[in-house]
């Protein structure tokens, strides 16, 4: 235990003269109940989140049970090593249950240190037979349990987040499969370009949703826990070893520090960094890179279903729209409304992680506390989001005859591309873009289709003018692009 | 009130089917227990606003009461003008109280429509007599609420940080008075410079102070209400008016909904809008840049506090440090710190929030709702910093004798730049160098001090050498300045 | 002048022996010439502000003259006291032309030092008279140099800027007025809501817009010089006043300092601060939010730009659309495009900004350097989003038809908030409701209007069915709105 | 070549009437010399780049070419299947040399389309012979070219800062393994905790270099080419070649584009992607992530050596420090004050690209174009920091002595923490915490050392206080965390 957050050896704390009963009493007093009443957050502004199974990993509650799982898993694997006796592991694994803690109490007494653990650490010891309270959160430092915390609390997120991004992706490719070859308008800066195929598109989201697991995936795999004491070498665990002289875990060959760090990472299910990364956070850089992109993955699919279920446009909708009987035709897609917003919000978030990579020392003033919050938030963008994509992509509805008809809209002008490359062939490239602008000008004043207004044109003769026309079949590599997209698991 | 999110007749909330009891259920059913045990945030990982008046502020307790607040107001203003019965004001105002309602349940039902407004109007009109419920929330959008609660809410929390950053300010002059010429090492790209006194810096930490609550104040001071209906033409008010006949407040001499917003502003002591904001987003913004301006300005006297209480500098240290009584020469720098942790945050969410006022149509997709929890998290993050600022000036020790001996550490050199101006003319700039550096070269060894060093050069015998080399003695104008900057109210 | 930057008697740089020859051949040698070629950026990957005013006002060479005119002025400002010979001035006047100088070999040398200012002073004191070089530079540090420069480079791009903000706001104003009664549906989270009119949605538009001209204004009226020498007390000034005994402007009553930056200020036309604020950045943030809001203002209109002119909406066009010839039905909103990219580019960077205010120590390792491209780019931003933007709204061409056109989209329930109103009196709210909706799915099958339908009830006799279900009288208070917000000026 | 900027067949640009000549004009005029002299920006801001290896590898000119390379590549690839004559594809690979086109003229023409790729499509198709025309640019959209351009650019910039970051590592390295047990103090919170090693602190900076490699390095080798054609489904290769007949690659199984897109990654030796990814960001968000936390990673090591050569501290010096013959006390951290400078940019830059993630339709209309300088200032950003940190770990100085001396700060409680395990089991808690407490006041009063002020106390018998107070001896697993962290490669 680090001089830091050293618990007197009553259970209680140290230097700072809060007691744990001080402390818990520091919500109450004459405001204690009010405070009580009025602080708590429960996702009145976050409608993205509130309820999600995300939300419930990464609440107060499980950031104060994974901090618990981590002071236990520490006594343990010092017992493993003969640094602690057993007796001293069960009972801190006995008392390390969060809803037997006072989780506001713990944050107001947080301020004056300037981190929960100083306070947890010493209730914990308070909470163990007095001859165990000497081995809880011994040698460790508070960034040490409250790091691990954050990877646990992002371990057991994540594995929500990304069950959810892999419903997402079955859904986006039952999609895909079903509108293979259902076309519709491409569209580019916000105009009718070429043809597409809605099954393209919605083969694009799943890449995009695949690619996010990958990513989450991939961080997930690596994520370590924190173990270096006061400034990173692990001297306190020699020094505590030494004066008991109890190692083992055979010949003391060099610092004990190391091996507690391997056994303390095999109790939690994490990895064994190769150093302590107090203020080497590629963890914690790793997650705000792959969360942003995870959140702004699934924004691309709702700004995607935010401009086509437009009023005018309505080629999707939502399945369970915010609707309201009395007012039929608004529909609202409010699954996408939240995604959206949560992507615009996860960028900001992440920058302020990736600043703190420039900590100074070997614990920074400022840097390390600036991020706790910043990472909650984001597993929570990012889980909720994947939450309401998933709804989003089971329950969308399509609508292939509002993109057919869509198609038309610009008398046939959608495949002018086509029709400039096949014309100029036959007639140049002046003559062509002349052909196909009168022509369209005829379709669109109701004078007969494109082909027929093409037909009028000797020179053309013998090409297959409703082929040409037909925006159906000019989706070009569309279908095989799916289907190569889909093969991707 | 808006198809949007009608209450039905019968007070419940009417299309979506969930009534205001199933709502309110939401959170119940087999895992209903569980979540409001798990999901409430009491700021376990804020320990720079944990206990802060402006945590309670900005609860979402608050933000519920600040929706009441709203809506009550909107029915009074009704009233006021003839288009609502007084029995439905009163009987509005009277139910209007946070505490009656269930905010987690209006958390997780907000997820349907994607706000909390629509379950809220209907709990609100199922909690007066059956007669009045029309009149709740009649006529209004959700965002005129939602945006409406957000401008009280900061009021409220911009009353109690301005406050705080008054008593900082008072807190700093006294500093600057105290120690007006207390000389002190100025540094620049962490070197030793020229001799600056902490009277200075400390005139400076409160101009920067008084800057951020000018421009808290003046965001403050034209706060507006919200009020545009559906889509921010207050149109059904006037159908609401047509329909009953009911205007008294004289010819109706155009349509009613700007005098009713006039009134809804005069029930709430906010601006009344020349427009609706909906998507004109200028008091956001502006309190977006205000917020993240004082959280920074105070991050500046924080970045001071953090490098001058370094062990090696030690020329102040915060009165309350996290000390320990088992480590007496560990006294982090906690408030500072936490500030700097809040200075590193503010920025991306101002970001955020600057990034939705490019919001489209009517009512955004989106920008919206990406600005609740960034607006609220400024108003921590800001009102804690100040809090902790407060502390911060208030209790700060400052060591001038560190800092005297500190002016000493580069042999002299420190006022070379004025030995350099005062030589020149007797010996030329070449020689001038070359004197100076080989004075400070014996200053340094020990032999003797600078302006004995110098002293031995006939060409500069009648200069003052003690005065010219006296660091304490080449300050500037920093006295001068202090004085005129404490002039400043 | 500042030891830092001081250039030796010879008029060269001094203790890093770069002579300002030396210097300029920094990028000649083996690679020079093609590192002169390759180097310079040109606006290519930045058409929102190739060839605009803003660009040009901002460029390397306008931060360049503006650093020789600080340079300029502050020697002035030193002759007007005294403290200069009035030779020196003019000869420093006179060598203070950017064209004189190497732009690109001041930068490469700026890279030993950290800024451009240090070789900059060495090359303008090799341009003068060797009698005169002394007073070149003399006294200031590079940051009262480059800030001063900062701020004249704002002066100049905001009254740009502010003046391309009124020409957008004239057009605007002309638009409103003349669609001060074209109605329109009214959009909220991507669907149609109630009708709106046109001239409502520009006169916000053009709200926003003089919003941003506001704010651009109150800061420009107080952008101020930069004068505080080594580290902020202006000591310099009195150790060369005393050592030359010069001083002119009366009684030597305190510190010369402040009397320099008040004159300094007089020479530039900007305002003297009260105190230096090398570590104050009150200014630079004040022009961060109000750049970030301008652009993000502009935003607003471009983002209703993009989705009215979607294919299948195309209320508006933009007047020269990047059209082709080639594709008809091909009119890209380019201005709107441009704006938009430039709206979701400014939050990244005033956040940036933002976090530069918590800086340490009297002039800061970091802070300070990380603010001067990002300042740049915000005014590039909003200048070339400020031109974009008049271009657009003079160009805008209206489409009342295609507006009138969807109100009917929805088969009249557009207006079914005011049917609801009206009928809820006659039959009570249940019953309307059902008539409403039923009537629609009638209107929208094609047998006949709205009121037609509605007009087969009984009960709804002497209602007006057409004037209650027309969407164009349905506008509310819009047109008041739009009279009222096109009285600001 | 797709409608949006196919040029005219006489090789100019065709709707917008801009030929090349006019096109070039753009800048001329009455103003247009003024402007090419004004523009460019030349690094004068940026002394973080100016002159770098990545500055040339990313500037317009690189781009350009980068540009052209693409243009190239895909007529050549065009011929290998048969689309194209040979002929036109070593005509336009001839042509495309960036010294050939006048760059500025691109940027200002690149503003009526939104992108520079318009007139260099015209300006290219101009310089080939005319029969050759017709294959530049075919079938291929400005985004094909950009977005593929922007992949080259990053490939070569990226291969340049892997090399410095290498660089970095094994000075790094060399640090590390020298100063493998030189002691200094730990610190945390700006306070001394525990010693640490100078070795260890070295060992972390180059495990962050080494992860920032990696991360570039995997980013780097999926760069994608960019292949989709107007809206991403191919179609126009299908078209061109239906109407030449010309496929030469075997039976046309399915679509040519695939096979084109592969064609032309193995032309330019970039990878082929699965799906055009106009709007599948994954490569810059990943690329954004990298450079971000690359940046950051390097801000690590300059926020060390800016706080330890802080004056009072001086524990390192840079070896080519910003110093001045005339201020031997000032050698400013330049190269760490870039870097940190650096640090502070990059996540904001990040932040905009990650947002742009999520972007409607086929092409956006915005976030698209907002890529591309953001993506640009990271590549600079990133590669200009490590060049500097490159110089920085090269040219470092120790001063082990002053580590040394700062280890005795604190009267020796720099060990309290094993002080107080090891006499906790002698005496208890309570009364080891009191002895360490009132030896250490003895200590630093000056009456004698640690140890001795220990020995007093009979308890503490048999201790080998000299060793227990020795802070050199404290270093716990610092040594072997360094070997173990240097065998990584």
């Amino acid at each position: 235990m680090t001089h830091d957050e050293q618990p007197g050896a009553d259970g209680r704390s140290g230097g700072d003269g809060q007691s744990s009963a001080d402390g818990r009493s520091g919500a109450d007093g004459p405001d204690g109940d009010r405070l009580d009443e009025h602080c708590p957050d429960v996702g009145l502004l976050a409608p993205g989140r509130a309820g999600s199974a995300a939300e419930a990993a990464t609440s107060d509650t499980a950031f104060l049970q994974a901090m618990l799982d981590a002071e236990a898993a520490l006594t343990r694997a010092q017992a493993a090593l003969g640094l602690a006796p057993a007796r001293a592991a069960d009972a801190v694994t006995e008392a390390a249950r969060a809803e037997r803690f006072d989780v506001r109490g713990l944050a107001v007494r947080g301020r004056s240190g300037g981190n929960p653990v100083i306070p947890l650490a010493a209730d914990l010891a308070a909470a163990v037979p007095a001859d165990c309270a000497p081995y809880v959160h011994r040698g460790a430092t508070s960034q040490d349990i409250l790091d691990t915390a954050a990877m646990l609390v992002a371990d057991r997120t994540l594995a929500l987040t990304c069950a959810e991004l892999e419903r997402t992706a079955q859904a986006l490719a039952a999609l895909a499969a079903r509108h293979r070859d259902t076309p519709m308008p491409g569209r580019t800066l916000t105009q009718h370009a070429v043809p597409t195929t809605f099954g393209l598109k919605a083969a694009g989201w799943r890449a995009l949703t695949l690619d996010a697991r990958d990513r989450l995936r991939a961080v997930r795999a690596v994520l370590p826990v924190q173990l270096g004491g006061a400034a990173g070498t692990l001297a306190a665990f020699d020094a505590y070893a030494a004066a008991a002289d109890r190692l083992t875990d055979g010949p003391t060959d060099g610092p004990v520090g190391p091996r507690l760090a391997a056994a303390y990472a095999r109790e939690l299910g994490l990895a064994e960094p190769v150093l302590p990364w107090h203020t080497l956070r590629t963890p914690v850089a790793d997650l705000a890179g792959a969360l942003a992109f995870a959140t702004g993955a699934l924004g691309k699919a709702a700004a995607d279903v935010l401009v086509l279920s437009r009023t005018e446009t309505g080629e999707v909708s939502e399945g369970a729209g915010g609707g309201s009987s009395a007012m039929p035709h608004k529909a609202n897609p409010v699954r996408a409304t939240l995604i959206a917003a949560s992507a615009r919000r996860a960028p900001g978030l992440a920058a302020t992680l990736y600043a703190s990579v420039a900590a100074e020392d070997e614990r920074p003033a400022g840097a390390w506390h600036a991020e706790w919050e910043p990472l909650r938030d984001l597993l929570r963008l990012a889980g909720g989001a994947a939450q309401d994509a998933a709804e989003l992509a089971t329950g969308l509805c399509v609508h292939p005859e509002r993109m057919r008809a869509h198609l038309g809209l610009t008398g046939g002008l959608i495949v002018s591309e086509r029709l400039s490359a096949a014309l100029t062939d036959r007639v140049g490239r002046a003559r062509a873009k002349e052909l196909v602008t009168d022509a369209a000008a005829k379709a669109r004043t109701g004078d007969g289709s494109l082909a027929e207004a093409l037909a009028a044109e000797p020179a053309l003769r013998g090409l297959d003018l409703e082929a040409l026309t037909d925006p159906a079949r000019y989706t070009g590599a569309a279908a095989a692009l799916t289907d190569r997209a889909l093969k991707r698991s």
